[in-house]
């Protein structure tokens, strides 16, 4: 088995940058002719390292080791956000490009849509380990354009193509080297994150309605001013959430429209997407608890009308000891005190793999914390220790 | 002279209300075809009265008595908002002509624009006043679709068409009658308000900026969430307010809006349209002074930047001691102890007119207080009994 080629690694990486360029990032959105043409430039590259290069009706680029096992599963997502980065999906990918030119017992997979281009989200990852009906994929359109996928899915020629299913009992584990997209590693001074578990993602709508008037005709006793109570109840739950939260939760309100938006007129109801996301179930058990209580709290108290929906709960996915326990050592050993573990606070293709086998995260810092944006990107040095802590990582966990 | 007509006066709004119907209401936006049908109406029925009918530059329509004077000008403004009511506006332009129908020496004008279908707002009183240039002409864009003012005078006929000027010295005074657009009439039980003044409404636009990321990978505590910062600046403001408001101001947030508004990313800005109003300048200084304060405590405070821009500033209008008490006696006669004097909340043409010759207001009541909305309504007797009143007063003034 020959050592990890760090430069090789990095010559991939910058070669696929190339493909769909866009300033210092990339913009290959989900089946577009630059998402299609890194797909078979990936397949030549699968190849080349001697795998059995193949990709299914999904999307999903795969490269099956043909050699015996036992096997371990590698890789990402190689599709973009629209003018994003270039190493967020692609780092993964060629990750488990460069273990498998090394001889390593690795299957390669670029898992389509990671990036949810397209309505579900997580469309490869979901589909391979069986999660994904083709009813799904009938109503699914695309976030940008609202175009069908099952279109976009002609288009490209992949419609109709078999959709490739995972067989757990083939592989150890799974492994997915990632940038951090955080500063934590960055303002830590650290250059290597073991992740013990990805954050699960509680979305939730929060609808106030209230009763639409004359700014100027309705005085402030008599108004039902829908934004002033989505005003209240957010600034309530930012205040509170604090006493309920774990260690590294976080909670988003990323949207709020206010009906009908206009300088003189009361509104009459605001539409709010609400969001928090933590490793543990217990804690976001009591998040969801206390927003709840703050809805019914605000209608005992206010003339608007607060109801909360939930939009999607998804299972945190907690990672392997073992496969940590690998990547820790190996970390230690070429990385001594330059490494922590750390949760993922984003959502990535391991959180479903991890669903059907043990799973594993390895992170590199984020320059600035940049990410799902063009100017992203992490310094070669710290790409080229990620990819020897991850080959030293696997080839341990094999041993083990 | 007769007496007024309330019979014609009420067939001349149900007829009006069938040009541009929109449900129970009207859609009439400024220089629409409907707009413009209900401009040729209004100068068949000035003439039908015997005045003299015009159309000037921006689109105001004038009648002008043909006999001796003292005159008094009476009118309001004829387009509506969009999908809107039926009486805003119409009910004063429509009961001036019931005045000169009834041989009392009345100038009858519909205002262009008083519902700000263009930028700038109050072009036709504004116009008639001498506050408005031509340059402010070429700048002003639609609100609805952004075409220009000057585009939308060429396509109805009226470019180019001289602007008319008020003689302030052809006037004892400006009458308008309006409907309430509120409830305080219809909860005391009231049929009649004779307007004290109108108030100023104070606008501006309140920018926060962050720092726009991924809501996954940045910590609470790294965060700079320009949504937040608002929420708890805008839930500040509602506290502070009461503190130094009058009895009868209001505020308003019309507009929220987050960017980049999506569901996994944190707000890296937010932009408010905030308002307050109030019949009193020292008030009005109060409330922006305590705006500013709360802007600068949060920038001390908070991590995120708040810069507060006036878009407008408005002075209050006081209406006329002698127009008031014509209006009173003549509302204490014709329906006692049903009246009351109240604040105008609400900003109208009477504002502007206000500024070169004495005015006064007439209200009745708003059924549910519904207003820029097509189900805006007022009960036949109360519209009766208003013209009555305003006939009344109007002679009342005249003979003082």
């Amino acid at each position: 088995m020959a050592a990890i080629d760090s430069e090789a690694f990095l010559k991939d990486l910058h070669e696929l940058r190339e493909i769909g360029r866009f300033k210092t990032g990339v913009h290959r959105p989900t089946f577009s002719p630059q998402d299609m043409q890194s797909r078979r430039w990936l397949m030549d590259r699968l190849t080349a390292c001697g795998l059995e290069a193949s990709i299914d009706g999904i999307g999903n680029v795969f490269g099956r080791h043909p050699g015996p096992g036992p096997h371990v599963l590698c890789g990402s997502h190689i599709e973009s956000q629209n003018e994003a980065g270039w190493l967020d999906g692609a780092l993964g990918v060629m990750a488990a490009v460069a273990l498998a030119r090394a001889g390593l017992p690795v299957d390669v997979c670029a898992f389509a849509d990671e990036e949810g281009h397209f309505e579900g989200g997580f469309l490869g990852s979901r589909s391979i380990i069986g999660d994904l009906t083709e009813a799904e994929i009938d109503r699914s359109r695309s976030r940008n354009d609202g175009s069908l996928l099952r279109d976009a899915l002609k288009a490209v020629g992949l419609d109709g193509k078999p959709r490739l299913r995972l067989d757990p009992a083939r592989y150890k584990g799974f492994f997915e080297m990632h940038i951090e997209q955080g500063t934590q590693l960055e303002n830590a001074g650290l250059r290597i994150g073991v992740v013990s578990g990805i954050v699960a993602i509680w979305q939730f709508r929060i609808t106030v309605t209230g009763q639409q008037d004359h700014a100027g005709g309705t005085t402030m006793a008599e108004r039902k001013d829908a934004g002033l109570t989505t005003v209240r109840l957010l600034a309530a739950i930012d205040a509170e959430f604090p006493r309920v939260c774990g260690e590294r939760s976080t909670w988003t309100t990323g949207r709020i429209v206010l009906e009908p938006g206009a300088p003189s007129i009361i509104p009459g109801k605001a539409d709010v997407l609400f969001q928090f996301r933590d490793v543990s179930v217990p804690v976001l058990e009591r998040m969801e608890e206390t927003l709840y209580r703050l809805a019914r709290e605000t209608n005992r108290r206010e003339r608007c009308v607060v109801s909360v929906e939930p939009i999607s709960k998804a299972i945190p996915a907690l990672c392997d000891p073992r496969m940590m326990e690998a990547l820790s050592s190996a970390a230690e050993t070429l990385a001594p005190g330059a490494w922590q573990v750390m949760p993922s606070g984003a959502g990535h293709d391991a959180q479903n793999i991890a669903r059907v086998m043990p799973a594993a995260m390895l992170f590199v810092p984020s320059i600035g914390g940049i990410s799902h944006h063009w100017a992203e990107d992490t310094k070669d040095e710290d790409l080229a220790l990620g990819i020897q802590v991850l080959g030293e990582g696997v080839r341990r966990f094999l041993a083990g």
